[in-house]
């Protein structure tokens, strides 16, 4: 284990170490299968039992009401940004309305244009994405075809902090970088979904959990892969699923649920996590600046700038050396960014924090 | 390695041994990374030295001509089928010519329906898909938008035996169920394409290999993930891409390379495997019944029949004993399917070989 480092990679990210050492042992032979994970057949007992596994597994976890279906898609969140409109939007008769907070959100609204009619019902542009409306107070169309939000950006490190009631809008949410962080009420949500590569998985699987009824919006010319109601029909089977990413997000959930203990302490883990990088930062007298205004700051990507561009080199240098990786911010916002999802230890970040407080010390805080 | 077992599923399929062992190697801290071949960024150096080698690896392999471009998608070769039209289809004016060999090919013209103007150019329905034609004489238009075809037909059993000659027209190929298992000319390609998990990897990772002046006709106003200049422009890093699966795609080309000795050496190993099975049928008078024409049996998927359905039963029954597993042929076809694709050792085939003959011995033939 020694040659491993503190991963702080947006995505994809760092993983649990049990996740791991399991998906290791069973890299040759699958027990019981006489082959490995990778050479399974998707049609196969072993995989039958993988897949009904992490679904009643990721269920468990998030309370899934039962008219809500979970699928394990490939093509990540960007597919989705297309496959949400051509499923939801194309038939609705009205516009969708977009809440655009972040790079991820606005790339959402450049997919969904191309599909049919979109409404912007808030923009952060203007203040360089480091805040969130107040949903409730938006004026949404109550006939809309959706609201859609992003509950974290990634670049920008902000994060809506509970789940908006939007009433009879049904709300679609990307939670693909803050899926599993805490405890959800899906009932709030009329389709949530998760690119795997934070918090669930290894690249290659998305994790799309539907309400029945919207499913009835996809219309038979869809091409097949994009139909929603096509996978539902066939459990994720109609085609080849990525066996492996499923085999390994049932082994998350797995280890959220028998060694973290399940979501809520996941959730007070993550505070305590995120709690001890913004306290130096707001301690640091203007030497870390947070891009997130404070009641906006996520929990998983933890953004600031320090006083000069030479400091942040600099500042990247020193961290390499105690194996704090990964830590350098996206170009459209600068600076650093800590991306502290479930699996990061509380060990990788102590050692940030005793770093930070030490390197502002020396540095002229 | 005793727990594992001869692996005939016809994919996700079986992979090579030292292959498997230098992914496991790896699972934990990929050399020099510090974090788990699962936990690198995309867009990391570690990561960038992988992708490029996985391409040049290719490139080589096949002989790849400059005017070609490789990309790694995900959604198998489902997506394709709605992708090639969206981008080949929609702008070019004129049909595109399907030839229908078999089950894929026909799943490739149902959702090639939905995109544009298509033409059946020759249907092997009513023989059930035991035969090919002779692509040369069929009546293509020189002008149609392109022509397409399945190079293997994994549930039938059938394959075309060399790269055929369509002129200008171009020629689209599923080469899913026998990317690189002989050298190919793909100068006579427009596009061939292939999901990795029979003879490339896990599932989740889809190979493409498409002629720079077919990049042109995608337009716009496509989903940017269903555009293949969106991912040629982006080398595969538009979004995330399925990082581990090309990781793997890699380990095996290097494995082609280097323990096989390239592709002319596989395609004497593959034919070699392949008329062992057949030898023991053609020997069997009658008692085991090829579902395919002779001329046009597959080297990757050995179709047969027993006498009936209680010797079909015995048959694997029997077989898993010896550790022959996943023999049983899809129900549209019946009987057994034996896949033996590049990774399935030699002494896979004999051990079958010689069960068969028993079988037929002990059973009456």
């Amino acid at each position: 284990m020694s040659d491993r480092v503190y991963n702080f990679s947006p995505g994809p990210a760092v993983l649990p170490v049990p996740v791991l050492e399991q998906a290791q042992r069973d890299l040759l032979a699958l027990p019981g299968a006489g082959a490995s994970i990778l050479e399974i057949s998707h049609r196969s007992k072993a995989f039958e039992g993988i897949l009904a596994e992490a679904k009643s597994r990721l269920k468990s976890l998030l309370g899934i009401p039962d008219n809500y279906q979970i699928l394990f898609l490939q093509g990540g969140a960007r597919l989705q940004f297309s496959m949400i409109p051509m499923n939801l939007l194309r038939a609705a008769g009205t516009a969708a309305e977009y809440v655009v907070t972040g790079s991820w959100s606005k790339s959402a609204l450049e997919e969904a244009k191309k599909e049919g009619p979109v409404t912007v019902a808030w923009n952060g542009k203007e203040t360089n994405y480091d805040r969130l409306p107040a949903l409730g107070s938006l004026p949404i169309n109550p006939q809309a075809a959706y609201v859609y939000i992003a509950s974290n950006e990634t670049i920008q490190g902000i994060q809506f902090a509970t789940d908006p009631d939007m009433g009879d809008v049904p709300l679609i949410c990307d939670a693909s970088s803050d899926f599993l962080h805490r405890p959800v009420d899906i009932s709030r949500y009329g389709m949530l979904f998760a690119c795997a590569q934070k918090n669930a998985g290894p690249a290659g699987v998305t994790i799309v959990i539907i309400r029945d009824d919207l499913l009835a919006r996809g219309q038979d010319s869809l091409p097949g892969y994009l139909n929603y109601r096509v996978h539902v029909e066939n459990n994720s089977l109609w085609n080849t699923p990525p066996v492996f990413g499923i085999y390994v997000f049932g082994l998350i959930a797995q280890w959220l649920q028998e060694e973290i203990g399940g979501l809520d302490k996941m959730y007070a883990l993550n505070r305590q996590k995120a709690q001890m990088l913004y306290e130096v930062i707001d301690a640091s007298q203007g030497f870390y600046r947070g891009h997130a205004q404070p009641e906006c700051r996520s929990l998983m990507n933890v953004t600031f700038r320090l006083p000069n561009e030479e400091l942040e080199k600099k500042f990247l240098t020193e961290a390499a050396k105690l194996k704090l990786c990964d830590l350098k911010g996206h170009r459209s916002v600068g600076g650093m960014r800590a991306s502290i999802y479930n699996a990061m230890p509380l060990e990788g970040v102590r050692t940030l924090r005793d770093f930070m407080q030490e390197f502002s010390a020396n540095n002229g805080a």
